[in-house]
């Protein structure tokens, strides 16, 4: 592995990094041509090789995913464990995934498996190890589609070759606040490097998170696609610092205000639709990186804004709430979790 | 006395009283045809008659207004103890004031003494027969001008007869929010009584603040002119309740959130400008009043008002501040004087 190890994890900026591999097994047909049964007979294919292997078994769970709840398979997709696509048609398919959940992996959706795995901070090294160690354990036991020349094969052509998609979730509220994130999309979309805000297409991302993505999947080997996308973050990392470390310098006194005002209003409100949270959460999230705020860490931040969407704060109360109930629900958590720890702002 | 026996102080809604006596020497002119010499004559006079009573001695101090600062001048207008044109030519003019502040007496103001008690909450009983007492102790040694029908003369013959303004300063969110002072101001102008906006002319009120005052010092008694001042308040205070029980019933999520995002801003902001400032602490009171907010009472915020003028926040750093630096400091008071009280937010 390249390019990673001089650098610390970063979290200070990179919330999270997912590794996927795109997979699909050569008896079947690909997705748009695989029948209901032939799609039954994938998954028990799978499921057979995660019952064979006793590494696997302890670590995955299959999950049914027409036996699920709505709720509970919102919540799957507020956590980026599956994607909306995948929640959307349920039958013939299933997820396994592991009980810390960094492990997921989607069964008949675009492809016959698609394989992720989750970390915080920055760590595609450490994610394509274990993306790339589960592969071979389903390999024992399943034929994967792979040819000499093409390599992997999948259902769509840009996900051919080393099928792998690695993505860094990263918090840019200072590019965002300073309009640097457009020329930065133009940019990086030239050498094959996606911004893409996250759940933001067009308009302003949720928390100012934008996943960093490799497009190009043929003609890389899988450690250079992580050394390319490690290269653009490192950049991308010098530049928001750089606008963090000016405000704090230039403009301290709006910048403080606005992180403490946020972490209050987190702290005290009684009503918090998700978006208003989401915006708070980032200025939090920007608090304690620049040292302003101390009591919380990134991850527990990270696990936070998880947890709040609509689905998320619907599961704590056990049940579909309406939306001001929701509001209600959601300020009542966040000021449970944030009062014993932010005592000092 | 009649009228006030019956009720508390009204501290949820009333935040101070005061009553005002105006007072004329008999051998000297009114202030327009008052030279510099005879002015300075009659303040002679009266600190002559300050000196030879005990009693007023104690209570007393002379202050006289060319020897002051700008920034103490600028905070006894914030703190309501002097006028602000009063405070706009200072020559031939002095001020007598009790130690705690509740007692002001302006020499040479538009009559040539201004006497006014101040008290927290409702108590226009308790300050008149303060004043009353003040105004016989200075009677004792000075001849006041007075006339067996008219009543005691004064410079405006709209302080003719008694002399007398007694005023109430009401905290009136809900009725400010409701759009209903205007009518209020109508209805009680039709028997003699003013509605006005504390500093605002016109434009919102400064922390929803309102004086209450008699316009008619003529024809009535100094009991009458208490009781129809009672009655009235009494009706705003019952339409106030009245509103802010209706939000704690039928939008309590609504007005809650308002009242603790206030308070946490109050309390975490870094930079506050006087009128944000003034909004918020309306909400941090009205909080206080419905039961939703402990850990500070109704004088204390009164305090804190008083306190957050830009003379009053220059005098904490013992010199005149640009806007910018005030607003931090103001920040940095409200912060120490909140984040011990306000545990629970």
């Amino acid at each position: 592995m390249t390019g990673s190890s001089k650098l610390t994890d970063k979290k200070d900026i990179a919330v999270s990094t997912r590794v996927r591999l795109a997979r699909n097994l050569k008896e079947y047909p690909f997705a748009t041509k695989l029948d209901a049964k032939r799609a039954k007979d994938m998954i028990s294919a799978v499921r057979d090789a995660l019952e064979k292997s006793p590494a696997l078994n302890a670590k995955l769970k299959y999950i049914a995913m027409d036996g699920l709840d709505d709720l509970i398979i919102q919540s799957f997709v507020e956590r980026h464990l599956i994607s909306p696509e995948f929640a959307n048609s349920r039958s013939e398919r299933a997820l396994l995934l592991s009980d810390d959940e960094h492990i997921s992996i989607m069964l008949n959706e675009e492809d016959h498996i698609r394989l992720q795995v989750m970390g915080d901070g920055f760590c595609p090294d450490k994610c394509l190890k274990e993306a790339v160690m589960l592969d071979m354990l389903l390999d024992e036991t399943l034929t994967i589609a792979f040819d000499e020349e093409l390599g992997y094969l999948t259902h769509c052509p840009t996900n051919l070759g080393t099928g792998l998609r690695a993505s860094v979730m990263m918090h840019l509220p200072m590019l965002t606040r300073f309009g640097e994130i457009s020329r930065m999309v133009a940019d990086t979309g030239k050498i094959g490097i996606a911004v893409r805000g996250v759940y933001g297409e067009g308009s302003k991302a949720k928390s100012d998170l934008y996943q960093i993505s490799n497009q190009l999947t043929l003609g890389f080997s899988e450690d250079e696609i992580i050394e390319r996308l490690t290269g653009i973050t490192d950049q991308i990392t010098a530049r928001e610092r750089a606008l963090r470390k000016a405000a704090m310098t230039d403009a301290r006194d709006t910048f403080e205000d606005r992180i403490f005002r946020s972490a209050a209003i987190l702290r005290s409100a009684r009503l918090l639709s998700a978006g208003e949270a989401e915006n708070l959460i980032s200025d939090l999230r920007l608090g304690v990186a620049c040292n302003l705020i101390s009591g919380i860490d990134f991850d527990e931040i990270s696990r936070i804004l998880y947890e709040i969407g609509p689905a998320g704060i619907s599961l704590k109360n056990g049940s579909s709430l309406p939306p001001n109930d929701r509001d209600r629900q959601r300020a009542a958590y966040m000021r449970e979790t944030l009062s014993s720890r932010l005592k000092a702002i």
